[in-house]
């Protein structure tokens, strides 16, 4: 993870770093990311998700205690109509993005929470308009007609956006790969080198977060930028 | 994952399904990521990582294995300068982006590959132009200043399209849940409504992908569009 991603992690709950390794952890089961699938369309009795994906009931249960652990899912227990025992019926809970970003001289890993609200109403302002309308519409068949095209037409949007983003890292990728060649051609240092692509990316990272991130004492992190300072004297007005 | 997405894994490599799980269950452990992080800066031995990372040499060449086995990373034999064992040099090699996005209505996983060249210029063309600044100049302390001001201003726009990535999948996230609470006002079968929410995000999915999807028989996917038609008689027209 690279220092900007860090400083940005700091405004969110101090376990966000476990919470990306745990999230990690939770999803690298295919079974329990066939079980969250359907926990996003609507809720489910583990005998139920036992059937539908052809996995015992015992196993189903273990997949949900983690995925409930790590807040996930969560559960409510349901009277049985039909005088049964009672049920635990399971939704997912959790919102958020988890991106792994990957070329060879970019590697980025981070999970962003996503908000309830939508923080920039005016540029989707289209898809709250075509909520708004469906809400208003009494019949649930066109109501869902009219659901259908604004989900359709926000993934096309989605679509639209993610190659841009893809299109974005690949240029980043084509600019460190510049910047490490240049580097390496004036800094014989490793240490030095590792501090300057935290200028890179950041301008002018403050020391504690720099030694922080390269598990380095301050003090040495400080005669480091004095060195690279004398062989790049243009860094500081980054 | 949808089937929206899978219709587009289509067109990758058969081996696509396996990657993405491959990759969450290499990228699960946080030394790999955090060796990938180095290793995406300039080419590591494994005694140098094992030095840097404060982790027994024996457990990087075990990591290191797992990431080569995994295509993330590729190495070459080097001959030692001070005529010791040749070392092995291990670089980072793969391009890809992986996201999961959950919200409480909307699951989805994929690993998309990040082709080389952007496939997009023009939209991107002051950052070639900066690159290409770049490359032109002689004085690689100069060159480093301008690739950094290239990386900053191209780290603040993939910002700027995460956040509107972000606030469309809250979007999408909202629309499914109305049209969730629709469906089920008006579809008891839990078959029709899995169904159905595939028209939702597709349209018209074919006949073989929702059997496929849905681990069900064509014949009874027909018979349960029949009987979804009968319901939602608009749904066709979608």
């Amino acid at each position: 993870m690279t220092l900007a991603r860090r400083s940005k992690e700091k405004a969110w709950p101090e376990t966000v770093k476990a919470t990306l390794d745990g999230l990690l952890r939770v999803l690298e089961n295919p079974t329990r990311r066939r079980i969250l699938e359907r926990l996003a369309r609507e809720s489910h009795y583990p005998l139920q998700l036992s059937k539908e994906l052809g996995v015992s009931q015992q196993a189903v249960v273990k997949h949900l205690r983690a995925l409930e652990e790590s807040g996930l899912v969560s559960s409510t227990e349901e009277k049985s109509d039909l005088g049964g025992p009672n049920r635990r019926a399971y939704r997912a809970t959790e919102r958020f993005s988890l991106q792994i970003d990957m070329g060879p001289r970019l590697f980025h890993a981070e999970m962003r929470p996503m908000a309830h609200a939508p923080s920039n109403v005016r540029e989707y302002g289209w898809a709250e308009d075509m909520l708004r309308r469906a809400r208003a519409e009494d019949d649930p068949r066109r109501r869902v007609r009219l659901l259908g095209e604004t989900i359709r037409k926000l993934n096309r949007e989605i679509d639209a956006v993610e190659e841009r983003r893809l299109n974005l890292l690949r240029l980043k990728d084509a600019a460190m790969g510049e910047a490490q060649g240049s580097v390496g051609d004036v800094l014989a240092s490793y240490q030095e080198r590792q501090v300057l692509y935290f200028f890179l990316e950041q301008g002018a990272p403050s020391l504690d977060r720099i030694a922080e991130a390269l598990d380095l004492r301050e003090k040495v992190v400080a005669d480091l930028l004095r060195r690279i300072e004398r062989e790049f004297p243009l860094i500081g007005e980054a």
